[in-house]
């Protein structure tokens, strides 16, 4: 089985109620490969620009992540999203975002990226992910993640993606804002009217929710007493979860189950630290306990 | 085994966004003996005006409801709790409060109600919760809720009552307010040392979590796509809960994490209409039928 992602390779400044962190690597690409790769061998695609730490490269190959499909544009600089959290960790404002080599992007995916099993468009702009649709040979799972920026700018670019994705991973206020309903449960059904067979709704600090036709499973959080830094735990999350797909290889509900599992417990080791310091240190071991400890917790 | 809940039987005046609902029943007791209903015969304790509706007190007695402990005032008016909600159901505004037959109440525990083994302490002025703790003897167990109102007029004694109880029912607003901590498991903990051996945090459309030293159990809240009107939903938990710890008679954590998910349960049909109405029609049938569906999905 073979795991592609398209999403954005990144520096972040994070500003949270303790402490600010200038110009650290993060990006939906980076945290979804890096946590897919406790399971699989992800294949990433990204653009960054030639001020890219060359350790944090040596790093993602060490954890064996493919990066064929990573372009590093000379002179060009790296993309920046600047963000604060307040006291609420589910709670963040964008202060500032600078696209630099994002701006216009057209990915040419590698021809060993073409005949994915799995591919996973992060969030990025949607005509991005259009381009890599085209591009990927009937990949037999395609799952996608967006932000309110483009439910709101490119809305019908969206809507082409989302009828063309298998999975769609979304928080409360996406489903809201694509489907025009309150209810959750209701905004999901909707969305699954409009192509994908799962909304998998992240609920930040409460979980998520996973609505198939029919359906539905919640996975609780881990109850994290020190949420260091929130960036990257719904990407980590669909990382684990399409890693563990991929390395499965089938989908079935129980496997779905298990994969939300898994892409908790990953969520739940991303926030431990800022940016992507915990994968640093992070085992499968560690996983494989939280993993667990969940579905001992899970059932009564 | 035998279940005694003091707690308010009232009217409510109930707004949300679609419809005004004028002085129906509610009330924490109201609800949390009607959930408890079907798994025991609770014992309640409150106090009402003589304009409470016989009916109302005829189908109390019907679903088994032990009312020797329920005070009618001749001349009295009844508790009057004046509420709206928004398009989200976790929030809601109280418009007015009126005590009536509540202010200075004092109970006075019927003979027969001063064995029981299981006591709830449902949202009351907390110096009547105490009033009560005094005259029962030794339960095996003792759970109470409260409100925000408490938490700010009647903090002593609502700590003095915290002290003697085994079990917690809260909200994240209620558990932050009490400990400090913004942070719900941090927060949990800090309770946990006031007393308490658990806390049971209610989510509304999130679900339940329960902290006990050293364990977590997280309950997802049945997916509902008609919220018709969320009041009764937390006393419905703790009905539900504290009803099936009744019937099974012990309180081991597998007990208490079905404990949780009947209370779900419970909290989820009592939603489905205005005030008790849904009680009116639900059976035991329906309730078990969720409560395995409950159990099917959550296991993985």
């Amino acid at each position: 089985m073979s795991l592609v992602i398209i999403g954005s390779v990144a520096f972040d400044t994070i500003e949270t109620p303790k402490e600010r962190r200038e110009k650290i690597v993060g990006g939906s690409g980076t945290y979804c490969a890096l946590a897919a790769s406790y399971f699989t061998r992800p294949k990433l695609v990204a653009v960054v620009g030639d001020d890219f730490p060359g350790d944090v490269i040596a790093f993602l190959k060490k954890r064996k992540v493919d990066l064929r499909g990573l372009e590093i544009v000379q002179g060009g600089k790296t993309f920046h999203w600047q963000g604060r959290y307040g006291t609420d960790p589910n709670q963040r404002e964008t202060v500032r975002t600078d696209l630099n080599v994002f701006r216009g992007f057209r990915p040419e995916i590698p021809p060993s990226y073409k005949k994915a099993d799995i591919l996973f468009l992060a969030n990025i702009d949607p005509d991005v992910q259009e381009s890599v649709v085209r591009q990927v040979a009937k990949p037999r799972l395609t799952a996608m993640d967006t932000i309110g920026l483009w439910i709101n700018t490119k809305r019908e670019a969206l809507l082409r993606v989302l009828r063309q994705v298998d999975i769609f991973f979304a928080n409360d206020e996406e489903v809201r804002m694509i489907s025009g309903e309150r209810n959750l449960i209701a905004a999901g059904k909707k969305i699954l009217e409009m192509g994908p067979s799962f909304v998998v709704l992240k609920k930040g600090e409460h979980g998520a929710l996973i609505l198939g036709r029919n359906r539905v499973f919640g996975i609780l959080a881990y109850p994290c007493e020190n949420v260091v830094d929130p960036t990257g735990a719904g990407d980590s999350f669909a990382g684990g979860f399409l890693g563990y797909l991929d390395k499965v290889g089938t989908f079935t509900w129980p496997e779905i189950k298990r994969a939300a599992a898994y892409g908790s417990a990953l969520a739940s080791f991303t926030i431990e630290d800022f940016g992507i310091d915990r994968f640093k240190t992070l085992r499968l071991r560690e996983i494989e306990e939280r993993f667990f400890r969940f579905r001992r917790n899970a059932s009564f």
